[in-house]
């Protein structure tokens, strides 16, 4: 039984809370029942695994969450990558919102049968918020890393979702596999990746209403829709 | 200009961070110009309109923020909520989670002509976080506060969005005014709710992907879906 704040494991999981720690180190640590069993379930190892009052003293634990609430278990896990692929999937570019990235990984999960691949500029998958925004769907379904041009070159479709000024994407034919691409919502997609794209397209709204959706839920619309143009196609 | 942090208005500011208080003054703090801007846009009249280094000592205000990350301006409006309406809204039962109740009324306000309907047990739409998530919706399109029976009495569907044992959402057909109704991710929609409705339908998802969508990210998708439906209606 862990007794110490000071102890090697405990200080070596509070060191993870830091992205650049986190990424040398190419871990990943999950709090909460759901976490660890969402990542053992997609036949993660845990390195560490520790139990609230088994392992460790119930306050030693809590105090070392980055996401708090009376966490039960901790879990620090190898980190997975992924490769582009799958006949739908989703790029993004430089969405730096860990809380969207997370729900991306969730909707790409629940939606399409390819990764998240994360471009330039993206938030950490494997951040305590992220990791609890994806509900467990990271390890499920790891993230890829990739340069757009990359994508492009696999997929016959990479269709660019932007607010304005093209078709909308119920009027989208598009042969698999197909890449949904989406930036980041103060800025939209660099003109370097929109001039890639085989295709662009707009999730219509309502005049006068809210002027876009939020990343997330636009990457959940875009796949959905996706989903039956890739069906017909 | 203000130069103590036991000034009268800080403290009010201050105050209202709590849920209770907040409610019981019937007001709502917007933090930072572009949600400012979202509420003056939408006709609120400032009760409080504080500018840093204007009216005030840039380090006492960015000390009452309650998101932080240098806030240069604070607006304290009076709360407006509208009556349950339009030929398309949405009514949330049990939806706890704040930033989650902020980015439907954004959608909300994207894509349909109602309001955000909120049920027992809903988050504060009027708290830091759901007005942030909001990106200024909040003001252009006020929620509403009513109990499901009230919502079903004017709606000629009322659609309940569930995960399993329901025919798709494209098979729908369904007449406006239509009352799409979602409840917590945990527990879905209460039985009483679940009776109530005139259609239940579900979000098609992959087999053996995640089991549900986060709720706005089901809620983005499912008014996406009913403005094809009740624009075919």
């Amino acid at each position: 039984m862990i007794t110490s704040k000071d102890n090697p494991q405990l200080k070596a999981i509070r060191r993870l809370h830091d992205k650049r720690h986190r990424q040398r180190e190419g871990l990943v640590v999950a709090e909460g029942e759901d976490l660890v069993e969402a990542a053992q379930a997609a036949g993660f190892e845990p390195e560490v695994l520790l139990v609230a009052g088994e392992d460790v003293e119930p306050r030693l634990l809590e105090a070392v969450s980055a996401l708090g609430s009376g966490t039960r278990v901790i879990g620090v896990f190898r980190q997975r990558w992924s490769r582009p692929s799958g006949s739908l999937s989703v790029y993004l570019h430089a969405v730096r919102d860990p809380a969207n990235v997370g729900a991306i990984v969730r909707a790409v999960h629940a939606l399409a049968d390819g990764p998240t691949v994360l471009g330039p500029g993206c938030a950490d998958p494997w951040s305590p918020r992220a990791v609890r925004a994806s509900m467990g769907s990271v390890f499920a379904r790891p993230p890829a890393r990739a340069e757009f041009e990359e994508v492009g070159r696999d997929a016959r479709t990479t269709l660019g979702l932007v607010p304005h000024g093209a078709d909308p994407l119920s009027a989208l034919a598009a042969d698999p596999p197909v890449v949904a691409c989406l930036g980041s919502e103060r800025s939209g997609l660099p003109n370097e990746v929109l001039e890639g794209c085989s295709a662009l397209a707009r999730i219509p709204l309502r005049a006068g209403g809210a002027e876009s959706l939020n990343v997330a839920m636009a990457a959940a619309v875009a796949l959905y829709e996706l989903n039956r143009i890739v069906r017909d196609a």
